[in-house]
Order: C-alpha cells, then sequence, then structure tokens
C-alpha cells in the first residue's frame, strides 16, 4: 500500500523571536508535530514546509503529492500569499485532507474554506484544559483518553465562530469555565478538513503522546486512499441520459 | 411589530437582452419576486436593487436596514464588484438574512459564504421538476404542498459542491432522473442562509404561488427580531473571571 | 391566534418526601415550572399534570389537546405506565413538542425517542456550572446571557449517550472540569424535542428567571401552529402519478 | 488482523412460498447477500441466520462474536422475538454495526433504534431506481457509480419518517417522480448503523454488483477494530477528580 503522504507547515516564527518557544522546540513546531505524527503512523511519509521557503514550501508539486496537509501558524497569517492559499483551498476541494491547529483557525485558508470569521475568545493564563470525547465510536476518538487532560493551556472559548461542525468529536473545558468545541469535522468539496484546537507555542502541547495520538488518528480519517472522479470543478452540461449505459 | 425589511436583489440582465424573459418578466424578475414575497407577507415592507444601481443598490445604509436580503444573479455574477460583496458577507455574519435563488448558487457571495465551488449538473431541456418536502416540519416547509409542480424547469443535478446543509428541506426530481436537494438551510455566522433552487428566467416560475410560499416561509425563517448581542467580528481577549457579576 | 398549549408534567414524588425539595418548591416543582414559563410566555395556557393522577394526568383528550408537553421525572420513571408512555410518544411523532428536563434524560419517553440508553455521569456536589451558548441565532438561544450561571448544580457529564443532536444549542461546564452538551434539539416525527439538562430538585433552579427565558423559548420553538398534513403513521401505497392535478 | 465478523440474517419466508423470489433465490436472500458481501470484502468471515432457527440464529454467543450485522426482513417482521430484537438493541449500543436493507426499515430492531415510525410511500410498479451519491467523500460512496442504475426496482418515496441521519450518502429517484433518501448513517450508543433502501424480493438486486460494491462499502465503515472503552450502559457516579492521575 502506498504510504500517507503528508506535509506538515509552520510558519516557524515564534521559534525565531521567542526563548521561551525555541526552547521547547529547538527545531521548530513543525518538526515535533511532525515527530509526533511519524511515532503514530509509520505507514505516513513525512515531510515539513514552512512560510519563509520559496512558495512558502507549497509548490503546486509537493501539493499535489500531498494527501494530508497540517497547519500551524499565527503571527504570520496575512504574510501567507494568496496564491499560496487558493492552490491549498483548491486541492482540498479535490480531497487533499487538511488538519488546522490551533491559532490556526484564523489563518486565510481555514476562514476561506469555512466562509465565517472563525472569532473566539481567548486568554493566556494557567488555565487547566480538559479535552473530552463527545463521539466515541469516531475514527479520530479512538484510543484517545477520556479526558486528555493538558496541565496549562491557552483558554480558547465559545462562541466559536465557525459553521455547524458536520462531526463534533471533542469538547474542552477550562479552569477559568469556559467551553470550546476543540475537536470539529468539516467536508468540504472532497476534502476532509479537522480542527484541533491544542497546540499553543508556550506549552509542550506537541511533546504530549496523546495529542499525538489525536493527530494521527486525524491524519488516517482526513486521507483518503480514492479520491471519487465525481468532478466538481465547474458546472457542467448533462444532456438527457447522459448516464445511459450505450 | 416593525416590518420585515426585505431587500430583492436581480441583476436585470437577462430581462434586457432575451425577449422571451422580459415577455415573462416585463418588469424584471426582481420585481415579480418582490411580488410574490409580499402578497403572503404583508408584515414585510419590500424593496428591490440591481446591477445596474450605484454600488449595485446595496449600499451600507440599504444593507444595514435590510432583515432579509434575496439574490438572483446569473450572467453578471463578475460584474458584482468585491467590495459589495464583501460588504453583503459581513452583513450576513452579523445576522442579515440571505435567499440566494437557482442561478445565484455560483454567485460570489454564495461561494464565499460556502467556501466550496457550489458546482452543479445542468441541463436547459423540457424537463418536469418536482419538489419534495423531506422536513415536514421546517418552518420552510409550513403548509407547502407535496410534492410541488414545476412543468418545466431547467435541470439542476447531484453532485452539487456545497458543505452538508445544517437542515435539508427539499429534494427535487427532473423527468430525465436527476435528484438535487433543492432547499439547503446554512448558518454562517449569527445570519440564516437558504438556498432554493427553482427559478429558471425562461419559464415562469416566479409567478408560481407555491414558490411564492416558499419564499415567504425562507423570509420569515432567516429573520431574527433579536440579533444575538454576542460579538463575533474578531476575537477577544477574556480576562479570568470575566463573566462574573460584580 | 390560539394560545399555546403547554402540559407541565412532574412525577412529583422528592417534593412529598424530601423537606429540602418542598422547601424550595411548597407547591410541587411542576408547579413552578409552570409558573416560570408563564411569566415569559402570556400567550401560552399551562396546565399541570402529575404522576398520581389517573393515567398520570395524561388522558388521549389532555395530549391531544397539549401543543407541547414539559417533563420532569426522577425516582418515578418506572412508574410510568407504558400505555401512557405509548401515547404520548404517538403524539410527539404527529407533531406535539416535547421538552425534557434534567433527570428525565432516563425517562421511558425520552430513551424511546432517542433510541439510545441516555446514560451519563453524575455528581452531586458542590459544582458550579455554567451554560454557554454555542448557536446564537438559534430561537431557543434568543436573549439568553452568555453564559448562564448556575451557582450550585449536579454535575452531568459527558459522554452523554445520545444520537448526535439535530442542533446543539448549549454546552455546560461544571467547576469540577466535566463538559456537558445540555441544550440539545432533535425532530423525531413530526414532533420537535428539546432536551435541557439543568433543574436537580435540591438547587432553586426553576426559581431563576434566565432558567425561565430558556424554558419559553423552548416552549415558543417546540409549537407549530400547523401540523404538517403528510402522513406518516403507516406507509402507504402510492399509485403511479398520484400527486397529478386531475 | 482479525477478520471482521459478519453476520448476515434474513428472515427467508418469501422464498419458501413465492416461486417468482425463490427462481431468483434458490438458497435464499440470506446466502445471496453473504456471497455478493464476501465477493468484495475477502477480510470479512460471513455467516448467515434466519428467523426459523433457533434464537432466530441470534444467540448472544453469535452475536458477540459479531462485528456487522445486516437485516433483511419483510414479512415476518412481528414474528421476530422481543427478546432478540432487545439482544440486538443492546449490541449496537455497545458497538456492533447494523447494516438495514429495504423493507428492514420497519423492522423493530430499525424502529426501536430510531425512535419514529420509520414510514414511507411504496410502489409496486416499473419504475426505474437510480442512486445517486450526494457524499462523494464518504467511505460507503467510495468507487460507487454515479448513479447507479436499477432497471427496475419497488418504488420507495418521501417522506420516509426517519431521524434526519447523521450523514446522508445517497438520493433515490424513481420514474415515477419520487426521490428517496436511500442510503443514511446514524450512530446510535457506540454503534454504527446504515440504511440502504434497494433489495426488493422480486427483482434481482442481490445479483447486481455495484449492489454488493455498496454492502462491502458499509460493513467496512460500520466495523470497529477497537470499541471504545467508555461505559455507556448506565449513568455512573463520578467523584470530583476522578480522571486525576494519581
Amino acid at each position: 500500500m502506498r504510504p500517507i503522504e503528508v506535509t506538515v507547515w509552520g510558519e516557524n516564527l515564534h521559534e525565531q523571536t521567542d526563548a521561551a518557544v525555541r526552547e521547547l522546540y529547538p527545531d521548530g513546531m513543525h518538526a515535533a508535530i511532525a515527530r509526533l505524527i511519524g511515532a503514530r503512523l509509520p505507514e505516513a511519509r513525512i515531510r515539513t514546509a514552512t512560510l519563509d521557503q520559496p512558495e512558502h514550501g507549497l509548490t503546486s508539486a509537493v501539493l499535489d503529492a500531498t494527501d494530508v496537509l497540517t497547519w500551524w501558524g499565527h503571527r504570520g497569517h496575512d504574510r501567507v500569499d494568496n496564491t499560496i492559499v487558493a492552490r491549498i483551498h483548491q486541492r482540498v476541494l479535490d480531497g487533499m485532507g487538511l488538519i488546522v491547529l490551533h491559532s490556526g483557525h484564523e489563518s486565510k485558508i481555514f476562514t476561506r474554506l469555512m466562509g465565517t470569521r472563525c472569532s473566539l475568545r481567548w486568554r493566556e493564563g494557567d488555565d487547566r484544559e480538559l479535552v473530552w470525547t463527545v463521539a466515541p465510536s469516531h475514527p479520530i476518538a479512538r484510543g484517545v483518553p477520556q479526558p486528555i487532560v493538558l496541565p496549562r493551556h491557552e483558554m480558547y472559548g465559545e462562541f466559536f465562530d465557525i459553521p455547524v461542525p458536520d462531526e463534533l468529536v471533542f469538547v474542552s473545558s477550562f479552569s477559568g469555565g469556559e467551553v470550546f468545541r476543540s475537536g470539529c469535522c468539516f467536508v468540504r468539496g472532497k476534502g476532509r478538513v479537522f480542527y484541533f484546537s491544542p497546540g499553543h507555542e508556550t506549552f509542550p502541547i506537541y511533546h504530549q503522546p496523546e495529542i499525538g495520538h489525536v493527530l494521527a488518528n486525524a491524519v488516517a480519517w482526513a486521507h483518503q486512499a480514492e479520491i471519487s472522479p465525481i468532478m466538481t470543478r465547474r458546472s457542467q452540461h448533462a444532456p438527457a441520459g447522459w448516464f445511459e449505459k450505450t
């Protein structure tokens, strides 16, 4: 069986300027995310890409060869080129999986796919986050502990301005009392999209095995070994009886 | 009670150049749609707007005063100014209702809200369309005959490249055998969006009372007498205990 | 306009034997719930019914005249007669609204409508519950504060073994860190069903105006002024062309 | 990897009394269904069971060893023992997959899981049925032709009185103009349920490879290699901090 081709994208900015982040992720958050997924998904072939590369490392060739793209961005949302965003968008609609992480909720690619603002409430404090499974038979929840405990994490709270998820897998609570739909599945075009909120840069979230467990499940879920041949790139004329066998 | 403020937008192009359309809709499709809604919804105050007007008739003042906007466009999708599209988009996210009609499936505002291509299969032939209710207790289906018979209509067929509707109200069949999700509800931001596929310009769809029945129900459903004060325009900081009564 | 006919059902058992409950609800929880709804919904005509009445107060005549039934039960679930449960079930499928409260999650009528166990985790402690709106434009959330604060309440936590709600309106958090889908809409047959978890008997939940606000919104949402004439009581033969106008 | 354990249940009544059915399915419809699934799913171990066997062939031992159960019944719905129905129900809630076929829409197990009447409109005539995919990226639609053509089949038409499916995969049209939600996914408890309407006993539906394709996809989808350990058999007390690591 062909391996799952995964591209882990990270903007890799905080790591350059913030010593605390660099200490946690000396070779970048993208590298840690790639390792975390690879540890549980040996059938994946994982590459990374970053903002500062030509075309952000996301050339047409790379994207065409990618089954599932993961996205971590924050400070550099505006620096992502609109042409590249349009290219990713088209690839998702054509069947590529997309995993959007944490502050990626306000990335160009996620808001374009959602059609909404994807705004939320936030607080960097000392909240503990608990990630609860509300869909035990969903593939992304498979084997995940109930709950996942993140000893310290940034609070993300409702109202989260997204369309109603096609499947809601996780809901988080925070010490301060807020709740958040932290694991949300969407189908857009022929692609599967998963948003997962854990992953603030100043906490060792991407060193926690349970998070790797969720990410690996999400990659496997978002990957389609066979993409539907139904053509969606444009509306097409269908003469009467076009589907009849001749 | 304050009347529902409805703005009926029509691109009003086919009516200028196609004698058959002009005969059916001598004062424009928008005028016919406005009449059809008004006939069943006396509590609505209805204005119309068209592509050729300054700002397409959709100034900030008009949109701010609009509770529900209906949209019929086709040939002129590309001529709709991006600034106006962005303005409508923001108004929907802030709670304005939007009813997208027929060929509006490929309008800029609809594809932006959906995040997908909204492509489909089509055929201008002599199909009969039957519009079936699959959600009998939905407000938009209230009092609507099962099925609505459109003696002749353009075929729109699956696959329709939209996100899964939050509520599926109508499914159509065509003489040629195709099916189509013809009445679809979406919530986007704080706004309610309804797509309804009947309405090809060369057929007297907007003279048929059952269509008016659906449109009036849809306007009433999309209208919110009271918009949620929850702020979604940007993510906001929430200090611990912000919701405590002092 | 015809008033909305509401029947508030309470098993009225704790009130008889538990002094603390009787002190909070001297004339029964059902009476308090009826008052709370009536205070915000003057267009409703509200009666109450209890377990100890003949046919639990839910004769065919009463149910046939009821637009929306609210249900609070706990200790007496098993004492509810199966014939009455079947009668309520049929009425819901025919279009009556049903609001199931708190411990009603394990009532016969709710589990029959859901098809699942409706089990959950619980704790009677000193948790504070916060009820968060995750669907700001839903009619049941209209005007409801974000969040509702219940200073003390029984904890109900996930996993809550219900089908995925057709619409998820509220999610609660508890001091202990649990989350719960506390406001859930379902359509079953032609009836609308709302489950709302606040309402433990030892706390003054049904004296809190925000709870009345939600309940009144829920009654208005569950009520249908006009029930679809589509016949669902049995499968029926449909000769070819049955829908043609003659 | 452990094989998928599939039990194909057929009431096997029409085959005994109706020569036309027996000619199509000389060793019973269940045998044909088993063959059809096995042809595409070599990793499955398939057994059959019928109404006339002790406990209808569905002893606790058989069900406990079954990953996915398929169900074809019609004339004998009332002869299925309530004890066995309750046993199947509990197994589904505990994670067993269930595929309900054609006239199984009114079986005891399906209506119990749905909570509704599952009634519909029907006609035995000479309709052609077209089965259209409306969810191209769903695992059950993988590789399925668009549309599947059933040259002759019984008409099943809307309104189909089921809860809104968690995922709608197929919609059918019939020559007579009716439409039907013919492929519907539901999650109930920890089990996955798929309803698929093709399969009338007087047509060679279960000799058609595309139908086997759908059934094999459905079995693979409904099967969970690992069932969530979250306990749902009853509500359980959760002391504060029960999830803390000690």
